[in-house]
């Protein structure tokens, strides 16, 4: 069958790039490094962001939406922001295009020249804290708490679908403060919106983390991230919530007055999670016959598959259960689907509801309802059991219960495994070959050390734990002292 | 007070500027014709977007994504495309910028040239075409139905708040076909789509019609459309659907295998309505106290004031009064606020609600308590009235649902008003200037005709309407036989 996947012990980016394609999440696209998100891929992004879209509203958060176009010297605004950024990005010079005097096709109007050139956004805290200026001007102003949803793009050299694309998708929170306390507060209550999005809705365990300077977003003054691992042992930055201190505010000179008729600058965070989420739904959970759904998220929660064979009699009687099971599901809230498509086999049916991921599999067959029986396969675990007809519509939502609890354990319990104590440079190295994943060891707290690190194995401080325990330690590489461990991973 | 709006008769070019920006729709932004849509400007937009995409759903279409970016060469493949679209766009031209030798911002790297430019989408038809290619094979994949929502950028001379920006967000629906028949089949039910949503959800009434060559989409065989009559009497293109034929597959080369393996290129259709609809919410409603919203899409749908005294016997009774109300109100699905702030006058707010447009206002006073009464106040009408506190909550949905059809049966006795039929050039002209709105009139059905009459009136056809009564007359501008009236106006 033209679906089959590669293996991931054979090819393990391979299996993921046969799963993004032949599951029908994405596809590549004419323009270099741009994905086209398929519609199975855009459901999953789609319930995402109207998960993620209530837990912003929930705590207090607004959308609003920003211009695609950042002006050039407004990037060169914030020094760090442009040494880190924004430099590999795509440059708008003309507005005109005109007929080629010469053929038949369109070329650029060199009369049409910009005077200034404009970005496509990276990312937007330069546009959003100039117009931040006109919004601000007292205490009663804040907290400004901003979200956008929107697509940004950054030049890449070497893309992957979802991964890391030109054009991603994503959500970008940015918030101004009165205080540099409430700010703080802010880049914190995010990091564990999303981490128990991750968590409660995707069923991925994650690491909440602070990073380390190296890996800190341009212009921050602390970044915190959670973090996943994936089955190949790779860490995934799965999201970040950033502390900007008041460095956008000067740039941009955004200052309020306070209820005392003191001036200063706003503090400020930024936050954010992309379709980059996508990729780490499907390196953390899907198995050789293709993507695992979390129920919560799958876009489909039960399809319900029937085995006609000639008696109409009993045909009538599938199709009448079928009936029956579905209103009950629908009314149950549950996302259902009869697929009766008589000219696709049922063994075809099963292995394309496989690689699209859905959690529940009912099949109806004459014989089964004779005894009152229905077979129900999940798939997590690819159990097949028969249950019984009488109350099957009642007996799923537990089970789509038990499927999203059992991926996250699983997904933990992967985890847990892959989460080792090392004490010696030695030790680091040889985990990092034969038993990839997290790394837990001792660093002395230098940018030259964790440089130096990264160079001879790939591996970067995926984060220090928050609530981290404190321990004294000698650094792996400089063996210097340190009082706490960090993680360290390859990485995605 | 500072929200004061220019009033209509005044100006009604600045009372619309007024409404957007002191009633916190959008705002001007540093980008030249960008706007930046502020939260109550992106919440009316998301309600309509999840009201649409619903009734998208509905009708059989799955969403999708596709590169912002289209490579130049593209954009010359289909001919009229090109001829009526493509010329006024961003075009990227570069990816990477460098640190400027001489100063301290950053500059274009000259080294970071593409080899072929990337145009901003103005519409995606060309590159989703380029991408059904690979799609479709056989009968088998066919309809494909699927819609995107995304911002577009055509580059805009002369802009207005939400008419007419640089960038905008829209949603476009790209459907494929085996049959001619089926894609106009589905032109018109996005078309009627379009109609009734308008109608049900955004008490807008239409005109479903039919363009002219002239004003035909670039590329379609057929272009319908929905137009809508302004307060000042000029018309406004509020949604189009288009039969593309099978230009665009002839273009890009998709061909499908039918049942009897011939080999046809797809029939197609695109369709699309944006932001601009805010523009046209706010022009057919609102009034010179600000924004009035049907109740179905704003955001917020009652707001309860309470009129504080200095008794804490009365004030505890209001506060007990208003979580009653909210509970149920909120219990029946209805959107409702509690301002209880009491640092701002009640006056003041009376007037901020006002200008925001929220439909239902409830004021709880302590001496209507005693009396068991509440006086509630429509957005619409501006009518106050005493309603008994028992049962205020039930009372509610009902008053809902008559603001919204009478918000709906105003702007449709309005536009009855002004939609003249007129049998000469004099009452033509005349009907313009002293009664603008849809002038109803004889056309010969040459382009010729109509550009002239547009030369010398700034009038347009706005459309034919569907299901046109045919009756014989003669052209208003050239005396030449003609079998219908179309509608002209000048347009937004």
């Amino acid at each position: 069958m033209s679906k089959t996947l590669t293996n991931r012990k054979d090819d393990y980016a391979q299996w993921y790039n046969d799963i993004i394609l032949k599951g029908g999440l994405a596809d590549y696209s004419a323009v270099k490094g741009c994905m086209v998100i398929k519609p199975h891929g855009y459901a999953l992004w789609e319930n995402m962001r109207d998960n993620l879209d209530k837990r912003f509203k929930e705590t207090g958060h607004q959308n609003a939406y920003f211009p695609l176009f950042i002006p050039k010297s407004f990037l060169s605004k914030e020094a760090a922001h442009v040494e880190g950024f924004a430099k590999e990005c795509a440059v708008v010079t003309h507005y005109r295009l005109k007929n080629d005097p010469n053929g038949g096709g369109v070329i650029v109007d060199p009369e049409a020249k910009l005077e200034e050139e404009l970005i496509v956004r990276p990312t937007s805290e330069t546009i959003i804290w100039n117009t931040y200026k006109d919004w601000i001007k007292s205490y009663r102003d804040l907290p400004l708490l901003i979200n956008q949803w929107a697509n940004v793009v950054r030049w890449e050299m070497r893309t992957r679908l979802f991964l890391r694309t030109t054009e991603f998708l994503w959500q970008e929170g940015h918030t101004a403060h009165a205080t540099r306390e409430e700010a703080i507060e802010e880049a914190e209550k995010m990091l564990e919106v999303y981490a128990s999005f991750a968590e409660e809705y995707m069923a991925i365990p994650v690491i909440r983390g602070v990073k380390s300077a190296n890996e800190r977003f341009a212009g921050a003054e602390d970044t915190y991230c959670i973090e996943a691992l994936m089955q190949d042992g790779k860490a995934l930055q799965a999201g970040t919530s950033h502390f900007l201190g008041q460095n956008f505010a000067k740039a941009f000179d955004v200052k309020f007055q306070d209820k005392d008729n003191n001036h200063d600058y706003v503090w400020a965070t930024s936050w954010g999670v992309s379709t980059r989420l996508v990729g780490a739904l499907v390196m953390v959970h899907s198995d050789d016959e293709g993507l695992v759904l979390p129920p919560k998220l799958a876009p489909l929660q039960v399809v319900i598959i029937p085995i006609f064979n000639k008696d109409p009699e009993a045909t009538a009687k599938i199709e009448r259960t079928a009936q029956d099971i579905i209103n009950n599901l629908k009314q149950q809230g549950i996302r259902v689907k009869y697929d009766n498509d008589d000219n696709t086999r049922a063994g075809f049916k099963f292995a394309e509801y496989e690689l699209k991921g859905v959690p529940v599999r009912i099949t109806l067959g004459a014989r089964d309802l004779e005894n009152n029986i229905v077979e129900v396969a999940r798939r997590d675990t690819k159990e097949k059991k028969a249950y019984p007809l009488d109350g099957i519509a009642a007996s799923i939502p537990g089970l789509l219960d038990d499927i999203q609890s059992n991926m996250y354990n699983t997904a933990l319990k992967f985890r847990t495994e892959n989460t080792i104590e090392v004490n010696s440079w030695d030790e680091f190295v040889k985990i990092l070959d034969e038993k990839p994943g997290f790394v837990s060891a001792h660093w002395d707290g230098t940018p030259e050390t964790e440089e130096k690190i990264k160079e001879l194995t790939k591996a970067t401080i995926r984060c220090i734990p928050l609530n981290n325990k404190m321990e004294e330690g000698k650094c792996i590489h400089s063996g210097k002292p340190s009082t706490q461990r960090v993680l360290f991973a390859r990485a995605y």
